[in-house]
């Protein structure tokens, strides 16, 4: 049971969930029935005092000398990321991006599934991803968000246009979104937008990179 | 002048350079030419001590009372994460992911430039991106990368493909890649590989769906 109290619940940071969606990605790669913060942290490069921070907030202690039993951890992770039951997301935007993420696997395994793909382009309107997800009109919105009971709205549009999406999918119901546009949108009280910033690992790939040119010209 | 030694760059975590690029959108959006720590973490939800520590950590100190200069920093932080110049990258997979990252925004401004798309599928070789990029058959992927200077790959094909591409990227002289597909590589000394999981947002999305269910429960 988590032992955690709402008002804490609240200021959990975004950094946090992150790192507890890699530490379940680690476990469930692992054999071992137990295994420590210290052993996790060096097999996956991470840190053990942050896993042990980290666990200890959302009510789990390793034992000391034995370690953290895999089985329960993963358990308790799911629970924790309240993905122990599936949560269906609708896409708006079937170009390259949206019909890409209405196939990727991450969004069609356990805890979510891509149920619906919304794009204005009538000649888009009636067919199908590999998954077999109709491209359907935008008026057909609201009755798919309460029919299929989705709860995850995905903007896969331009820049222009992505604001009115995250309007319309507000007025639905819509209070978690996941934007792939690169603009921010305005804040709603209630509603939790995340947008995707995939420019951020090719910057990470080029702070290496510039690292390695500066480690050559310090040696040759 | 970054005053970091070569043995704390090669132990600075992703977490700290991702951060970095999290600092410097902060600063793009922003019109004052100076800024304290305290106003920066209180406008972007940041944390005031952290953004101390990782700047302090390449060099750059606010001043007490004044805080940073915004335009001094950026530039900072542009050099340190070494987009200072440009930096090419070729997609292999031109399928519905490879065709939206290819024209992705963020992977075509200042720092990167997209150059080349590979795909072994006959009937998609000869043909071209939005922005123009025409899809080449994997043989040539070599003198690409010679001809081009290319120094990132990305690996934009499905799971049961992606060592062989990694493998043959690392072939070809790229030593950072990019990998899309749901698949743990194999690590090769010198090479940086980061591999991107979208499914960590939905799951973040979730964790706060949850939060809003059980302080309904709470309160109800």
């Amino acid at each position: 049971m988590s032992t955690v109290q709402r008002s804490d619940r609240e200021s959990i940071s975004e950094m946090t969930t992150e790192r507890l969606s890699v530490y379940l990605r680690c476990l469930e790669s692992l054999d071992e029935t137990t295994i420590s913060s210290r052993e996790l942290a060096d097999r996956f490069h991470l840190n053990a005092a942050q896993i042990r921070k980290d666990l200890a907030h959302f009510g789990e202690f390793g034992i000391r000398g034995v370690g953290y039993n895999v089985g329960r951890l993963k358990e308790h992770l799911i629970r924790t990321l309240g993905i122990d039951r599936s949560r269906h997301a609708l896409i708006v935007g079937a170009g390259n991006l949206g019909m890409a993420l209405a196939d990727y696997k991450g969004f069609n395994s356990e805890g979510f599934r891509v149920v619906a793909l919304i794009d204005t382009d009538p000649k888009k309107i009636g067919q199908a991803s590999k998954g077999d997800i109709t491209i359907e009109a935008p008026a057909q919105l609201g009755e798919i968000v309460r029919r299929l009971h989705v709860e995850i709205g995905i903007i896969a549009v331009g820049p222009a246009e992505a604001q009115a999406v995250c309007d319309t999918l507000v007025e639905a119901g819509i209070c978690a979104i996941l934007n792939f546009a690169p603009v921010q949108m305005r804040l709603r009280d209630g509603v939790k937008i995340k947008s995707v910033d995939l420019r951020i690992n090719l910057e990470s790939l080029s702070f290496f990179l510039k690292n390695a040119e500066d480690a050559l010209c310090d040696t040759g």
